[in-house]
């Protein structure tokens, strides 16, 4: 056999100990059972690692591996072939070790999203110059090989669409908000208490980590530069148990997409909870899973489903990603070369055009509904669905104990239409009087 | 920019087409939109073609094209860098002219999946010896990037399991049976006469279409040389519309399913009918699409949804083929070298463990049911769910217009148990005359 590939490994963290162990367990196998080394066609080695203290090193419990204090240092060692980087954060050390290791050639692997939403081009651009690897398929969607697909496997393709659920958190709030008709801050202590949701849950649930991926795969899709600051974002949690339970009742599920869209004005990129179908394939995707619909230009869209987080799973992607590697596969980091990216600029979302469902609390008084109809109308705005219920007793609304009549919820599903209609629609309506409270207000992504 | 990946292409048909108009448009390009040479890094060139007749070749409407009458001349031709064969057939001219291009150290593009079932292994042994490339990512699942994800996608792991919906006729057939009640027989009319069945449609009905993707997928997944005579084949003709409609009362969907799976005694390849679980991914793919799981050894499944024929979307998956030998790739044909590739050797379903659906018609006589509980039992058999309906107006069956007692449907769901076991007891209960015809039978997948 030809020699091994020699990795250093930067971060022993659930994902790092996991792959730690998936190379040591392959490299203790027999020949005929290393199927890592069968399928690159040599060993792949963990020879040396840097962690936070020394003692992680020793937990492993792994012989013969060399500690090295600084990452920075591990990044160019001599005698590693190439550098995993499993700290996280989008900064230092993680930062100047990748930079280290591609400007001296060494080829590199990550599943640091962050730094690459962030910082991707100026890694691609040291990449390209040295001619080393960047992989990164472990930055999004986990274990679901989506980088790659997007990479390699629609090389002549032009997309019209990526799109998908892309945390694991979200997705289970959501799933569980609608399964046990609980609230948003219920689930999310639940959430909190199982280990599905971090502490601080804002990175989560406010979208951002869902804008860093989504970021990742529209400089992939689309060719533009990977920028998470070109991103729409907004998070889940003004969603309430009534909006899914209207969503279901419609057809629809609601999901937290990230989503990015060739459009006549540029790609739009976007994260936003979102109604989607209930028979598209996303809808189904239930839980921690994440699941990405390509749309390529001439036929019927792929859906990737799988685990997006959890040490076994990631680990799974870093390693296939050192086995292209060590196979000596050269595909540039976000497919092109650097100076082909095109610049990414946050889309104007006034000018999204799309469905809404809307959802008002419509002060019970004659006329009500024409005004709102009115307004709707002057916007070119025409209704799918329209739902009102009476409620408890009353024909228009339900009685408050003081003998008032209370706002009566309706729910509007629009054709087709812009943001800026549906914006201006609902500022005129809601300056008439004529509903409680703000509108809640859904984006319908079609299928 | 480099020098360009010369292409020759045997075989015109719909895919043929679609690859030489594919490539063609992206030549045709500003060099700016030309995404396919970005991605290679060079452009790929449609040069030389070869099919029934020349007026193939003038039909195109692609100036610059040489015409080369035979196949196999193409394939060794000194002015191309790679063949593609998308011919047909597992014999001649596309086998010779496979053979001949790898012997000559020509990397090969096939979307022939019979080719590849049948002489996988003796081609990748060509390919190996000469280290040309021979991929084949559009012989199984159309667009979705199947043979990539399990060649390269998870370098690093075992496979409990890999099965899948393979064949979009079969599927079609299923879906269009349980949404209208319609028979076998209606349906494959209907699907002949919208172009989604051959007019000869055994090779798709029966599973043998599906036999050979699942042989190459297990290849693919589990390190066994590829063998469509290794796998059980059952197709789906015996299905009813009632065994539909049971399916789903009971909380399942019924899909012909291509299934490898790693046993006690080996790798078990079976084809057939089988009830999958209505939340599962699987249940949920209608009409023609194709999708495949993929349950990897220590975390969740993954899941691959896409559209499995089609001229775009299949040559979508030749195209990126052929981007991977531009930028040099090297992947073995099955992943692993040939000599690490076990014997295939058809698994003795008699020993299959499962649950198992079962559908009978019990003559309607007091003790019927204990007869046929006491024959179970004696084999082992544990039944998860018994459903029987009175039929118009008996308690236990239907009158016919003679008086007499037409026999009653039983449906019974077994917990795991042996093929072995079923089919004695099915045999006793047959013997004992409690029951009117064959019982049928389906196998449960477990998700």
């Amino acid at each position: 056999m030809v020699a091994p590939l020699k990795v250093g490994l930067a971060g022993l963290g659930t994902v790092g100990g996991s792959v730690a162990q998936l190379l040591h367990r392959q490299e203790s196998n027999a020949p005929e059972s290393n199927v890592l080394g069968a399928r690159c066609g040599r060993p792949v080695r963990l020879v040396a690692v840097s962690a936070k203290a020394e003692s992680e090193m020793q937990a492993l419990g792994i012989p013969g591996l060399r500690w090295v204090a600084s990452p920075q240092a591990l990044a160019t060692d001599p005698e590693i072939d190439a550098f995993v980087e499993l700290m996280g954060g989008e900064g230092d050390p993680a930062k100047s070790a990748i930079e280290a290791a591609l400007s001296s050639g060494k080829p590199v692997v990550t599943a640091n999203k962050a730094l690459i939403a962030r910082h991707g081009v100026a890694l691609a651009t040291l990449a390209e110059r040295s001619g080393a690897a960047l992989n990164f398929e472990a930055a999004v969607g986990g274990a679901i090989p989506v980088v790659k697909t997007l990479r390699e496997g629609f090389a002549g393709n032009s997309f019209d669409r990526v799109y998908g659920i892309l945390n694991g958190t979200c997705n289970y709030i959501l799933s569980r908000m609608e399964s046990e008709k609980l609230s948003f801050a219920d689930c999310l202590r639940e959430a909190q208490r199982l280990g599905y949701a971090e502490a601080n849950p804002t990175f989560d649930v406010d979208g951002h980590d869902t804008a860093q991926k989504i970021a990742i795969l529209a400089s992939l899709a689309f060719g533009v530069q990977v920028d998470p600051d070109a991103v729409y974002v907004e998070g889940i949690s003004s969603i309430t148990p009534e909006d899914l339970a209207a969503a279901a009742e419609l057809g629809y599920r609601i999901k937290l997409l990230g989503v990015a869209v060739r459009t006549e004005s540029g790609i739009e990129q976007r994260v936003h909870p979102t109604m989607v179908r209930l028979d598209s394939p996303l809808a189904q995707v239930m839980g921690v899973t994440n699941a990405v619909t390509i749309d390529p230009a001439g036929f019927s869209p792929i859906t990737l489903v799988g685990p997006g987080a959890g040490g076994a799973a990631t680990a799974s992607a870093v390693v296939a990603d050192l086995a292209d590697i060590a196979r000596g596969a050269r595909v540039r980091p976000f497919a092109r070369p650097v100076a082909d990216l095109a610049g990414s600029r946050r889309a104007p979302m006034q000018r999204h055009e799309g469905g809404y469902y809307i959802r008002l609390l419509a002060v019970d008084r004659p006329g009500t509904f024409a005004t709102i109809a009115r307004h709707l109308a002057d916007e070119q705005i025409s209704l799918e669905s329209i739902v009102q219920r009476r409620r408890n007793g009353g024909p228009h609304g339900g009685d408050d104990p003081d003998g008032t009549q209370s706002p009566a919820p309706i729910i509007l599903v629009t054709y087709a239409t812009t943001e800026d209609a549906v914006r201006k629609a609902l500022r005129e309506i809601k300056n008439r009087g004529v509903i409680a409270g703000n509108p809640q207000v859904i984006r319908i992504e079609k299928n």
